[in-house]
Formats: structure tokens, sequence, C-alpha cells
């Protein structure tokens, strides 16, 4: 049945809009937006829980990163976010606990790294778009609700002697806060790192004038003057922004995508990918642009969803997510990139020519992090690069993200023996407006020590190499020819299949983020990774585990040998 | 039984000394100290496998840490360290596959921590100590046996068409080289990431030219030229040392540790512990200096290792080593320190201002890799200061490499009313000498980004702080009184005997690195907990997983899903 999904999984499916929100409200009043979160009991994703007290499942927090990339995209005249409870007494109470505990591993794993994800957009849209975002806790703000919290600028704490924050995953779940919480709290916010522990073995958590002491949040602020010192936050907030006012700031509208799938074939406007159950590979092939780039910024605005880094951008994103979630055996994916190189470089140079303009910084910054989101993808990726291929600018990107690259050598003597050789082509959005989580590029990361193979590349920003010149250069892992380059590719892929799923993710993992680390890597390093050896431990998920026991009144039992 | 050790458990013993080696030979000569290794195949720490082809277990790399450690004290004349095989044609095949097939989750996980420490140390003698590390591959490097020579400053190998070096964990094993394999080759050799992919996925591994090319090795020496080549680098190597030479080069000799053990008690001179099974509880008492600092560094000299830091540092290293491997259940250390805090910090002192003393140096340095063994330790730690105690200078380490510190604010009214209240006292030794794996101090961890708090308590460095001041001053986390002591205590450490102990080994480790990351914490970070989970999967380690199926014949059946 290569047509169709495998049996007895449910797609999840990323594409939502505001007007069909369940579980979050969206409202701009100049300004500042407020993003309100009243959980819809009854509304989870999968069938077998409730979504109480303000937790969250996928569902809803997909909801949450249309409602970010919408309010960068749409409401440019946004400069501060308040993000605050629909509910009486709790702002959130974290992730749903008997959806995890019911959860298969994988599941909870690429759970914890959507959300990561949409807490580090937040993040971004604060740094990146003047942004900002303001956690109004308005009740407690519990595990995940409290990681919800800290990733934004500002936290307010309503002081009632009963609202707290807290990370109770430790004591009550046997398993770590799962979106940064423990990083958070020491890098970002400079919680003592003994205060640290012992908040996080306190289940009902740290409230009122000991929070602001300990850094836990940034205010503590009594019930009566709640709203107004909200407001006032907010619009300081606001003032600070360094969001551009004037007649570009107009939004623009995220159009649904052109997406048609079946159990074989995902198609989009510029990407699509083919997948093969058989081999266990997607093939994914990105167009580059068909028409020539806008004359300047204004053509931009008005083309808007439909400009090609942005169209591409958003169709390329979506597959990941949807790849990563509903297609967990397909683990070779395979990229190529097929147009003309030329227009690729000069959309990227119109972007780039206007970083300045609201609209251009938030394409770029937008491939930014769905790039990254390849990069913590637990997949093996490849680039081919063959004649026809486009691997240039932003999807020269795509290769080097990938583990490893393939340039033919030469053409496809059977085929298209007169065709040009395929190019790889360095330019300027390669050099730094697209850091990987690292905050290097990638180029940098490739060449990491070796500062004069970095230069010899940028030094050949612009030019087309071929393959001999970009294997030499390092651009490329390897540049087979016409008579190896079938074998050699069919090999590379049968091996992949052949090993241990888990032992790639974890070279992978550990290969992309060679050089330094950041806030960003050490969250996805150490939790996604502790979390996934923690997640699979009997002594949180087997039968007696503390997962599976929560909420039984049964204690979990624990094998004590400290590992 | 309290008093008995747990059934069924072999206990092992980290003390050894060169004349019983069974798996390597030390030679010295001038300058130039030979390690070779050459592993009795039947020296097996735990009976049921050989140790093939230069396999080791925690045994072979016992004598190992042993003879870097004795290198460093008694032969201060030596200023480069050749490590080489006594086997044909092979080097190191690296960790024994049926040792680590047949250990249980701990048992692996232990090994590898120990192993990562003992490459750390050498990496350690070579920037630290003028001790450079030149490893002589003169045969197949595989696995540990090549991550043994990427701990080395310099890698020659063998041109003879069959060496090579390789990483085959993952196509071979479906897990990860355990101790910095992927790390070292992108962070400190800068292999580029899709070579090293391809290397790693390579079980015969790559040789000759290309493993010069892709900077696996610095160079491949022929075999007609590789004694003379090998004794040349070696010379080279040992001019470079800033070693110094002279009269006070004489080593000093590491004796037989005081120790005795029981299953309850374990005691050395100034160390000692007490093991309570029933709350999985081991309280550790360390003994400051009985007597006055010696008048000179000369003095030291002669002492050798009865001078008290020494001393001390070896015991507390050994207990560490014990209480790690052989004692699995005992999930919380407590720390004491008693004794005068005067005499600390005069031994501090002295050995601060004869820094460029050889001796000084290693006593230093050793406390240093001491307490970065403490730091990545999956225990609870805590300390307790008292009246008697003396947390002062390299004492006082303790309590800032604990999880939670609690100082007594007054005296135990009905014990010793009169008592001079527990101070604390920061020292020069706090600020600066003794870094953690993360490159700062563990004053600069606790305060990371709050420079006014630490200049504050820099600024008190020599005062002794009581608790009211040091909790106050964030040096330690709380200041119960009388009244509350014993029952905050005790809570705390139940309290701790009650969590799962996977999540704790996982917020511990999170927040004692909080801050930035280098090669050495992403090499505890990724891999201890990367392989941790590795390890503990279906795909490794269950009746069909790679680990288990080695060598069987019959092929590993993997879960295709990728998380």
């Amino acid at each position: 049945m290569p047509d169709e999904d495998p049996p007895g999984t449910p797609r999840v499916d990323f594409q939502v809009h505001p007007s069909r929100y369940r579980h979050w409200r969206l409202a701009t009043d100049g300004p500042v937006a407020t993003l309100t979160m009243d959980v819809d009991e009854q509304g989870g994703l999968v069938p077998g829980y409730e979504l109480k007290l303000n937790s969250y499942d996928l569902g809803v927090d997909i909801e949450l990163y249309d409602a970010v990339q919408r309010l960068r995209f749409s409401h440019p005249e946004v400069r501060a976010v308040v993000l605050t409870s629909g509910k009486e007494k709790v702002f959130c109470a974290g992730a749903n606990i008997r959806m995890l505990a019911a959860s298969p591993h994988p599941w909870k794993v690429n759970f914890c790294k959507f959300t990561n994800e949409t807490r580090n957009g937040i993040e971004d849209a604060t740094a990146s778009s003047g942004q900002t975002y303001l956690a109004a806790v308005n009740g407690t703000a519990s595990g995940g609700g409290y990681e919800l919290a800290l990733a934004c600028e500002h936290i307010m704490l309503i002081d009632d002697r009963s609202s707290a924050v807290a990370l109770p995953e430790l004591p009550l779940l046997g398993v770590l806060p799962g979106t940064g919480g423990l990083t958070r709290v020491t890098d970002k916010r400079h919680v003592r790192r003994d205060l640290a522990d012992y908040f996080a073995t306190k289940s009902e958590g740290v409230g009122g004038t000991r929070a602001v002491q300990w850094r836990l949040v940034d205010e503590a602020v009594p019930r009566a003057v709640w709203p107004q010192t909200v407001a006032e936050r907010a619009a300081e907030l606001a003032g600070r922004s360094s969001r551009p006012a004037g007649v570009l700031a107009q939004g623009i509208e995220l159009t649904p995508l052109p997406k048609t799938r079946t159990g074989a074939q995902i198609t989009y406007r510029h990407v699509s990918a083919r997948l093969d159950r058989q081999r266990g590979v997607v093939e994914v092939t990105v167009k580059g642009p068909d028409t020539e780039a806008p004359g300047g910024i204004a053509e931009v605005h008005q083309q808007g969803a439909g400009f090609w880094t942005l169209a591409m951008t958003r169709e390329l994103d979506d597959l990941i997510l949807d790849l990563r979630t509903n297609e967990l055996e397909l683990g070779t994916w395979v990229f190529r990139a097929v147009g003309d190189p030329g227009l690729v470089l000069a959309h990227d140079r119109l972007l780039l020519d206007h970083a300045d303009d609201w609209l251009a910084n938030e394409i770029i910054g937008y491939l930014k992090r769905t790039l990254k989101r390849l990069d913590v993808t637990s997949r093996s990726l490849l680039a081919l690069i063959e004649p026809g291929s486009c691997f240039a600018g932003s999807l020269l990107e795509l290769a080097l993200a990938a583990d490893r690259s393939y340039q033919l050598a030469g053409t496809f003597e059977d085929q298209e023996p007169e065709a040009e050789p395929a190019t790889v082509t360095v330019g300027p959005m390669n050099l730094g407006s697209l850091p990987m989580g690292n905050g290097l590029t990638r180029l940098q990361t490739r060449y990491l020590g070796d500062d004069k193979g970095l230069a010899a590349v940028e030094k050949l920003a612009g030019e087309p190499l071929r393959a001999e010149d970009a294997e030499r250069l390092g651009l490329v892992t390897f540049a087979p020819d016409d008579i190896d380059w079938d074998e050699e590719v069919r090999i590379t892929i049968e091996e992949r299949a052949s090993f241990s799923p888990d032992a790639l993710s974890g070279m992978e993992a550990n290969y992309r983020f060679a050089g330094p680390e950041t806030m960003e890597t050490k969250i996805f390093g150490r939790l996604t990774a502790w979390q996934n050896w923690i997640f699979n431990r009997p002594n949180a998920a087997g039968a007696e585990g503390a997962l599976r026991r929560f909420g039984t009144g049964q204690r979990a039992h624990f094998d004590r040998k400290r590992v």
C-alpha cells in the first residue's frame, strides 16, 4: 500500500488559523497584543485525556506557534505581546500529564522538541523582531506553564498568597522540565544554582517576594493593581521596541498553504516530497524561484505570502513538521534543489539590501528558524547536487545543513550529456544572516578551526563552483562522476537505513553542533538528550514509574541505582 | 547486615602500583617516558570475557590512570610521554565489547565516565604539566583505541596499508563512541563534520594519507622509519615543554593509601565515610590539617605524599571512585569538613605562593581534577557547615560543589552552647586555581550573571563569615538555627531519597554546569547523556540489539523509529 498511510497513526496537521483556535485568543490593540491561553478541556488532539487547568498538548502548542508567526507577519504594528491566561487562578499547568503518560516515547520527544522551538521563537521575536513578550502570570504557572513564562522577556506574577511559579516535574513525575526550564532558570534568569535546585524539588513552587528575590520572576504585583500594572508594563516594553512605524507597517496575510498529501507524496507549490517507505527515505525537492526577483521591496510587500522565499520557507517548515511528527520510520531525507541559481541569489540580494525593512527582516528570520528546525531534526540529511540544481545562497544552506552532500562531477552521460554540470554558489546569505543555534553560520561550523578554508570559500562568493572545485574547497563531501554516482548514493542511503536509528540520532546531533554552545544548543542537547533517557527509564515510563503512577494515588517505585 | 557489602557485587579497587600492572609497561628515559599498552587477555576485572586485541575494561583503565598520575608526581623529569602498543599490528581495539554487552547499564555509564576522566587527565597533563602526550599508533586504533589517541597532543599513524584509525561503534554496535571521540574529532582536531560523519560510519576506518588529509591523525609514517620518527617527535615535544629542570625536579612517591573499608565505613587518614544503606546516604568527613603548614616549598617536597593537601586529595579521589563504582544505591553524599580553617588557608597559601614549583602545581592541579570528578558524579551532594568545621579555601570548594549547603546559625544549644558558630571563608584558592569543566570557578558559576554578588564575596576573601552573612551573600543555601537544623537537614535527605534517581541525575548535571560550555562539558554532557539513552534502548541493549548481537553472526534487529 505505498499510497496509503501506515495504519493506526493519527496524522497531525500543523496548519491552523486564528478563526479556528480552540485554545487561544489573539487580540491586538495598537502596539500591544494580548495572547490569552484558555484551553478547551475537551479539545485534546488525541482522545484519552482532558486538558484541565490550562494544560497543553501538541494541538494547543500548534495554535501558539501559529499565533506567534502571525503576530510577526500580519501585525507589524505590534511591539509588545502580553501572554496571559483566561482561567481563574491558574496561568498554565504545563504539558498534560495523562497525555505524556499515554504517549509513546517518540511522541514525547517530538512534542518537547516542537514546544522548545516555539519558545525559542518567542525569544527570537523579542530579540530580532521588536515584539517583546511579557508573561502576565495571573495564577499558578507550573512546569511547562512556568517554562512558557521563562521564554518571555519580563515575568509578572500576581501576588495573591496562592499563585506561584513551579517546576514540579522532578518531585511529581520523575522527569525533567522538557522545555528549557532548568537551563533558562540559571543561564537566562541567573537564579543561583542551589536555589534553583531547591525550587525544582518543591512541587508547590515559590511565589510572592521570594520568587522575586530568587529572580524566578521580575515582579510580584498585588491583585488590586494587576490590570493597570500589566498595561503599564506592556506600554513600557512597546515603547522600547525597534519595530518601525509608518507606511510599510502593513501586515501581510499568511494564506493557506497549497498542500496535497497522500501516503506517498506531499506536494506544495515550491516544495515536494516523495515518501519511499520501502527504503525508509523521503526525497525532497525544493524548487527555486520561477520568476525574476521583484524590482523593489514594495513589490515584496505586495506579493506577501506569494513571495518566493517566504512561500518556500513556509512549505519547507510545514514539511519538516509533518514528516518529523507523522513519519517516524522515514529515517533519511534526501534534498534536491532545482532551478536557476541566479534567481535564488537575486531574491537573497533583494532581502539583504532591505534588511531594515520589517518584512524582509521577518522573511530572513523565518528562514533562519526553519533551517534551525532542520538542524535539530533526528533524521539523516543528505543533499544531492545534480545538473539543473540551484544550491546557491539560501538554498545552499540545505546542503550545508545536510550530514553529507554529493555533487556530480560532469553530467549524466546517458541522460543529458550536454547539460551544464552542477554548481554550488556561496552567496551573501551564507555569510551571517542565517546562524545556527550555536551562534555560527553553517559555513563557520563547517570550517571550524580552519579559518583559511573559510576565507578561501568566502572569497569565491558569487562564483558557481563545479564539483571538483567544491570538493577541493570542502564545500561538498564527495564529488563522484557519472560512473560512480548511482552506486555511491545508493550505498549511502542503504547503509544509513541499516544503522541503529538511535545511534544515528546521537551522532548527527553531535556533529551538527560542532563548536561553541549557547543556551539554545544546551536546551536541545541537554533536555532532549537527557530527557530522552529519562523518558525511557522504568523509573519514569515503566508500569510502576512516576509518570505512569501520577494521579493514581499509588507511589512510584524506583530502582534506586544512580547512573 | 549494615556492616557487610550488598551481596553479589564485586568491589572495584582503584589502588594499583606499576609493579603490579598487568596491562601496561611504564618506562622512562630522561625526558621521554613510554607507556606501552600490552593487555593481558586473561586479566579482565570481571569473569566472562577475554581482553583480545588490546581491548580494555575498567581494570586496564585503572592502571592507565595510575600511570598518568605517577608520571606527574614521581617523574617530573619527563616532558613527553609516548603512548604506544606492545602488540603486533594493533594499537588498541577500544573497550571490550563482550564486557560492555554483559554489563548492566550503570556499569557501562560509570565505566565511560572514568575513562573520560582519564583521557581528560591526559590532556590536562599536556596543557598544565608540560608532559605532552604523543600517540604512536603502531597498528589499528579502533573505537576507544582511537579515542585514546585523540586525547594525545600529536597522533602518528604507522603507514603500512593496513593500519587505520576508526570509530566503528555506530555501524558495528549501534552505540556512540563513549569517550569523547565525536566531540574531539570536530572540536579538537577540526575534522570537517561531513567527513567525520563518513568516518564514523565506516567500521574499517581510514588510514594513510587520507587520515592525514582529513586531520584524523597528524602524520602517517612508513614502517621503515617508524622507530626513529617516533623518537624524533618525542624529543621535539619534550623540547617544547615548560617543565622545570634542576634540583627540585626530584619526584615524590605516591605511597599506598591508609585505607580501611567495611560495608559500613571507609576510613583514611584525613577522609572518612559512613555508609548508611538504610537512608541511602554517605556521610563524608574531611579533616583539615592537624599541623602547621610547612615553612617553605622544600619541606612540601620532603613531606611528599604526606603533605596534607596532597594526602587529602588522594583520599578524596579514591573515595569518590570507590563510592561511585561500588555503591550505586547510596544516592546522597553529605560532606562535613572539620578542623582549623586557618590551617587550610595556610596550606593553600603555601601552594599558591609557589605555584611555579612543579610539585605545588601538580598538587593544585590534582585537587582541581578531583573536584571536577565530584562535579560529574551522579549523586546528590550536600554540605553541612557546623561549629568546628573548616570550609575555607580549598575545602570551601566542597560546599561550592554541593547541590545545596546548610550552615548552622548560632550553635547547637544542647551540645556545645559555648562553641564558636560555624564560619565559611573564601580564600585565594577559590578565585581561579580550581576551575570547573566549564572554565569558570565554582564561585563564578554560582554567581553567574551576578557580577555584583561575586565582587562582594571576593572582597570579603579571608574573612570568616557566619551563617547569617554567608546566606545573605549567597555563599550558602540556607542558614537554619539550632531549632530548625535537624528537621530541615533530615527532610532534605529523606526527600532526596524519595525522588527519581534518574531525574536527580539530570537536574543536578544541568545546574552544576550552568553557564558556558567547553569541550569537556560537551563530552560529559553529550556522551554520558546521549549514550545513557542509547545504552538503554533495545536497539543497543535489547536481546536483539546490536551490542548484544555483536559477534554472534546474527544481525541486530532495529526498531526503525527515529527519535
